[in-house]
């Protein structure tokens, strides 16, 4: 038995799990070995599912099985590990705000999205309008908070909503090899059901940072949320921006290397809702979370491990649609501090 | 002329600034070379102290002279560049946040802090009460903002604020060889004038987070503050944290190696006040600063250096009087920007 | 020379205007002895149009001529009298709350509706988010505000807007004996323009306070903001609410007796946006401004009034489109404030 | 029986009390009469002490004993009716804000305490920095909040506490014929427990409202807040208040006739906390509360009363320490509610 018995949630047992410095594993661990390891973790933080709920805010998204858990890691070398769940389809949701931040930036110029959202946790949840209200903001917090994706979402080129997500859906193929579907009935439902991000929209709209038509705008921001994809397709891309932008086996650079960067600093501060600190102390990885319980999370090719040194690089994909009350996959953050811990991933 | 012509302050300077990836540095590069080239950067630098303003809130740090800007650097080899005004002995402040952290933390345990104090930034500013009400929080924000530094403060160990700081001042003299004093004249001037510490104390202590005397606390806060030091001490503090607590040249353990990668993902999500967000973006580099014009920065040991190896693990010390609108250094954070870039620093 | 000399703004001024007590009116004034301190007050205050700016947050109310000022006073014997502008059309804006929350009570009860919408002040302006979301409020706080009074819009029974209009078409018909009719350009200039009202309507949707179809409901409400009156009407509706909703003339009710004291209430505490506190206490009369730059006050028929006694039971009319910073027409309210004081109106 | 049989606290019992117009009393009563009644209502009342708590914030206020009600009610012909628990002593607390405003007004002039205090209600709880610091207020919102009213405080003339307090001493000695003690046992407790109000008055201080020593203003206000009194004693304030602080029984004016007005529109815009516009709806005459469970009210002498004319200029005051959430006495306002309707007494 390698994984450790207990696994609350408490500060102790927070405390406990964190990386005490390598452990020393045989360097000549092989793949199997490093599955058994995963398979024996999912199904420990599998039992955590029980103390989440999925998400409600969007009416298909309760449909999801509150159990599931599967975690995918895709090495630099190509080697891969899955795990538990992990052939259940679901939609990016906010980790799709990544993604239209890296096509903004690369067709409008890292400035030009600078100069208008900026780049600032906020404290405050991913939902909040007061947040803009309060602080009389030059510009949204963040182009992770709702208030800040839409803004970035109405920067992508194109009149329709198709035009401004095409390169969106380019990037992902490019980095997927296949070209990822909208679900539409999720799309419908978010479409017909977030009042929230409307009057989100509405306010963006009055104070002037909206560059694109209100309605186009939105329709884009629930299309792109409602992309379905995998966790073998979120550790792929992860796996690409822990690289810089680079695809390892052919050298091609797909993202450009500063705006993989300036993403990775994003995900740390930024990523995983108002658990965003939390989770840099406790994980100590970029991350991205979303409501349907998907995580994507990387370990930067920087990042030294004198263990695991193919983990240097790493993408990983997290899906666990029971979800805690800041938003994010409840056994999925547990699962990932138990590995970035246990393999040293962090970039501290 | 090795450094670029021109550097203001505009997100597409910030962009331009940005680490486009390694330069190709000849590896066989002097101490000297290095030398040279921080000398240029830290007197173009210098121009932009104009742009600030010297810390006016404590009547004392108004004495400053706006014009400093010096660097201190020290790679994990013990190799040291220094630069500019270099040995100008100035007050911690806030750096000393760090510090009472890890202090706070080896007397009563991890668990017991994280469970007194959260890690998440606030996105307001340091010296907020609003954010505790606004919020309702459980904790404080974090223990770099005030109202969370002073909670630590009222966690450490002891009767008398002498008491509480013993195990401070030792930390110091350990990796110092030296104990540095405290300034009487900056620590009356801040007992006598910082008002809103008090009144944060004075809410701390009636929503029950304080765990001493809140004038044995305040007391203790305000000499923590006025600790006097020199860029050299910041940059070796900042060498020592890099590594995981551990002195290089002995492999001593200084700091537990599961408080010094927490105090180095705290700095780097909430160590710059409300600009932390864009230092993680455009610096990439744990970091602390403090309102007399410190700031403490160090590259991560983990954090592979491909062009300047010995530059991995290394700490940074800089002074720079003249702040930003946040209460930053304005040369000192635009110093480091360039320096974090050229020499590809960032942990992302 | 009847008006004082000067009469600027600062508190030792507006403390110069306050009612010092009855001054010793010659009780046998006639209407026309009145009129003539009127005329005299009006072009007096005229000059302080000079210091307001007309709103610009509607583009076709930029067009409002900011000189204007008018001002129509009916006492509850029938005497009138008129000053200035007094034959400027405008659109009835934010006065038109008063008459949706009557006309809301009339239809589903009193309880009904106060348990939907509370009746406190706010502290903050009448079109904040913000003060909904900070508070997590159970109902918005009064319906003065947009939040409340979108809500009790959609309260207002019927599917579509010209039913749910219908009653307040009819009720304003039964106090002035004509129809008024709605300004077509700027309804469709509000419809258009209005983001932060469609933010607002988003966020009460989300947070399942509305109760009729949001499209609707903002239909509706920009109709009942763009209905076209004259400072006549103001002033016959304040006479009607000032005597308890009841015509003097033929004692018939029009306006329920509790609903109408109720909307007095609401008028004084919350009825001047974010200056209501000081309207209520330097001029201490229940009022409603609008964003075109209308007022309606009145002097509830209770407050005795030795001196002026067909006064008690009075309703005033103000037109002056150029508005102080919080939206209250800025010539206009000073007007109010010096008859007031000089007719001793105040309830206090 | 002449009270009606149920009197809950929804929406709906309230408006079933709310005025209707005047019951046709018969203008005969005799003060025993109205004794009668008032002794039904007070021991109807007295059932819904068990729904507050007393005052826990200061240790010494929690042994009150909760089920305490009374009620003394002062005509401006002289005639009185007192009623229940009338003879207990309590602690004057926030009540003394109206005391202080006046003095200050007295001793400074009325323009240069309006300059530095503003009359708006503020939406928010009585002993809230955040609105301070949300708002960037450019002064406090209100005298009868705690950072306004120690405001006030600071600008009462003397250097000490004693000084300062003698003109607040004469002026209730001038009322009421004699001197009220300071209750020492609730002055320290008061002193040694509002770390609320130490936070409040050095947040003062740092932004520059306090006119005087913290630790002297502090303590002024601590023992202002502590000086006891009884319900006669409130109604008796009350009834000169409400005669524009004149004595009707020989004309002396005790408070100057703009500071009475300015204080009776204070009390009915921000005297009841945040309950001071649900005051003002449902029961509709200047008031203000204290968390002993005083309340002191009035019916301004401007108020016409066709039914009990002598009730017209009358003060009352209310003791019942169990509160309801505001901070206000959970049955004192619900009988101060039945009587204001049943006697007609609202302003509006």
């Amino acid at each position: 038995m390698k994984c450790m018995n207990k696994h609350t949630d408490t500060i102790s047992e927070v405390v406990a799990t964190m990386v005490q410095g390598a452990t020393n594993w045989n360097t000549e661990l092989t793949q199997e070995w490093l599955q058994e390891y995963v398979d024996d973790w999912v199904s420990f933080y599998r039992k955590r599912t029980a103390d989440g709920e999925v998400a409600s805010y969007i009416p298909i998204l309760e449909e999801a099985n509150r159990d599931h858990l599967g975690i995918s890691i895709v090495g630099n070398n190509g080697m891969t590990v899955r795990s538990g769940d992990a052939d259940i389809p679901f939609t990016i949701q906010s980790i799709s705000k990544v993604l239209t931040f890296v096509v903004a930036c690369m067709e409008r110029g890292l400035s030009y999205i600078l100069d208008r959202v900026d780049v600032e946790p906020t404290g405050g949840s991913f939902n909040s309008i007061m947040h803009l209200e309060i602080s009389r903001v030059e510009k949204p917090f963040n182009p992770f908070v709702n208030a800040g994706a839409i803004t970035v979402t109405s920067m992508l080129e194109g009149k329709t909503s198709d035009q401004k997500l095409e390169p969106f859906y380019e990037l992902l193929e490019k980095m997927l090899d296949y070209r990822p579907a909208l679900n539409v009935d999720v799309y419908e439902s978010e479409r017909d059901s977030s009042m929230r991000n409307r009057a989100i929209g509405y306010y963006l709209l009055e104070t002037g940072f909206l560059e694109s038509d209100l309605n186009v705008t939105l329709e884009t921001y629930f299309k792109q949320c409602s992309v379905e994809i995998t966790i073998d397709d979120l550790a792929r891309i992860g796996m690409i921006i822990a690289n810089d932008g680079e695809n390892p086996a052919n050298q091609e650079e797909i993202i450009p290397r500063q705006v993989a960067r300036l993403a990775k600093a994003l995900m740390l501060t930024c990523g995983m809702y108002d658990a965003s600190g939390k989770f840099a102390a406790y994980v100590g990885v970029p991350a991205k979370s979303g409501v349907s319980g998907g995580i994507i999370a990387l370990s930067p090719s920087r990042a030294r491990d004198e263990t695991l040194p193919f983990m240097s690089g790493c993408g990983i994909g997290v899906y666990g649609p029971a979800l805690d009350d800041k938003g994010n996959s409840i056994a999925g953050i547990r699962l990932l501090r138990h590995i970035a811990n246990q393999w040293d991933l962090s970039v501290f």
